[in-house]
């Protein structure tokens, strides 16, 4: 009766959707290359594959009923195919070759008139160089950027040998207040769904999310604007599946899209906890075409990335699990990567508090105790 | 660094701890007879084999640092071989052996003075013939009674051909206004922490908890008693894990004992959704020795169990999933069973709301909504 669905992608995403699987029961499928991935003996099958390469992707497809991702770095070629030959793909493949390349993105926000910072669109560095005027930019590479690699600040002229030598995009600098994300989720029968705004506090470097409030402290102005930009965002691309969007607020009070992510994404992870349905729940209900869940918060949240400690490549130790495991309202969560390194997501915590200024203070404190290191 | 963890037991009450096992990155081994049971493909290691066969879980208890069970029908003597060699065994072999017959689990709660209906041991049918004055009572079978099996109401000396023949107690009925539970937490360390009381609706006939109620509709007074009595019992066993203390509260306003279970147990799945810590994270947090969780509700709740119907047997379906997934603040689990049959547990729904009258309005639009036939 029910599907076999299969995942693109067996990272911590893959997980927390295999989590909430369990409760509908159902079958899933994962291929990743990592035969160490962390979701590899919680699936009905894993396959340990390449999610770029044609054949392998096609093949994985064939396995199942309904075809989804946890990462958009996957060849959009072979979903194609699928989709043509009447598999269910959601995200629907062209959603994704979009949102895949950073210019074609940019120019999608264009051409549909949603808010945006503004771009030049670049083959190379030397047509970086061209634009001084509009600088200080960001240039980003058009493909294949991922974490904070792939993204370049240009402030001025000085900084153009930084711009990268490949078709990208310049992205004017945003002088913003805050940053913003709403998740989105769409099914078949064109129900849209918004989990309520999040403010994101990224890391000073790293451009990691560093922790994030949930709700966002903004005005209902503000949240309105954000809510619908995500709701117009997920109908312009007609999506079926879950859209994070994440939003930059501009010291004018505009709001603008800074990229979205077409799959459950790290702003949304404080929802397995603290609204009634989750992000990864929402997104199986997307894809499987049920009504929507409610959104609705239980607490106020937090949310902070348990990141590798700088200087520790190996066998991850989670020291301070004790400290947290004893404040009520904290909420860890481990992704199951066996070896740590400077900066990788090893886990987050969830801390949840009905009272604001307790919430900020246990999340000082769940900072403080727990490192990963070797 | 984390211990591998094995569990007796591979069915819905282990796919549940899986669940709570992902948050935490946690390796779990399972034994389970059925090749077919819900845990097969969510655990990190899978073996079929009997649990109640001493070298069948004595090797199985070799491949783990920590084994529990999620039923408590195993073999006990394998158990405490394991745990004379060093192995942590959660709950205790001793404490699975009072428990698993009824008879010395009565003698056990005369032996502590904790107040439970006031009984006989048998040895068969002729000497239940004896005590027609005690009349009417239950006859219960000492060892190996499950879900409504192993219990028969001798009403009458009318009744007596219905007692079993073998070693049994025949337990003085209780004439009750309400049946409650208290799932209790201990870890090694002596940390007792209690979930709040529930109140369970047995179905009239099947001698199953039809739907509960979470928190139970009783004075402070009662719930302080039932809560009392739940850490008293917890303490005297000394358990190192869950107990779920089943409670009759009788017409005169006094809390009895009935029955209890040394695990996860049906009158706290609620607790997934509506509290700080489910019992399956608590039942984790008990046994690897963690500090225990803040079980506070964030709602009222009801737990309804989807059984199979009656004159269906076979590969079951699912009707009216979509009418409850249509509905806020109702969360089906399914437990991944192949084949249904007449009142066989095969799932439940968890119904949620800040309004009580709501909430039993919720629970009786989902009773009449949802059937699992063939």
């Amino acid at each position: 009766m029910t599907p076999t669905i299969g995942i693109l992608g067996g990272g911590q995403l893959g997980l927390m959707l295999l989590q909430a699987a369990i409760d509908w029961n159902l079958r899933v499928h994962i291929l990743d290359p990592d035969a160490e991935a962390p979701c590899r003996t919680l699936c009905t099958q894993f396959t340990q594959g390449s999610l770029t390469d044609y054949d392998t992707v096609y093949q994985f497809g064939q396995t199942v009923d309904v075809l989804t991702i946890e990462i958009e770095r996957v060849n959009v070629d072979a979903l194609e195919a699928l989709e043509r030959e009447g598999k269910q793909v959601f995200p629907q493949p062209s959603v994704i070759r979009t949102i895949q390349d950073k210019r074609l993105q940019k120019q999608f926000y264009r051409d549909h008139n949603l808010p945006t910072a503004d771009f030049i669109l670049t083959e190379n560095r030397a047509a970086v160089s061209q634009y001084s005027d509009f600088l200080p930019a960001f240039h980003k590479l058009g493909r294949d950027g991922y974490d904070g690699r792939g993204v370049q600040r240009i402030a001025s002229s000085a900084d153009v040998s930084k711009a990268f030598d490949a078709p990208g995009v310049l992205e004017k600098a945003v002088d913003f207040a805050k940053e913003l994300a709403v998740i989105v989720a769409r099914n078949e029968r064109g129900e849209v769904q918004t989990f309520p705004t999040v403010e994101m506090v990224f890391h000073p470097e790293l451009n990691l999310v560093e922790y994030l409030f949930a709700p966002a402290e903004i005005t209902d102005e503000i949240n309105q604007q954000a809510q619908a930009i995500a709701r117009r965002t997920a109908d312009a691309f007609g999506i079926v599946g879950l859209l994070a969007v994440e939003l930059f607020l501009d010291k004018q009070g505009n709001v603008l899209i800074n990229e979205v992510a077409p799959r459950p994404h790290n702003s949304g992870h404080h929802t397995i906890r603290a609204n009634v349905t989750s992000q990864f729940e929402q997104h199986w209900r997307a894809i499987l075409n049920f009504p929507l869940g409610d959104t609705s918060v239980y607490q106020p949240a937090a949310m902070v990335n348990l990141l590798g400690e700088d200087g520790h490549t190996g066998p991850a130790v989670y020291e301070g699990l004790e400290t947290l495991l004893a404040m009520p309202g904290v909420f860890p969560f481990f992704y199951g990567k066996a070896l740590t390194k400077p900066f990788r997501k090893m886990g987050h915590v969830t801390v949840m508090d009905s009272d604001l200024d307790q919430l900020r203070q246990k999340v000082a404190i769940v900072k403080e105790s727990i490192r990963v290191v070797t």
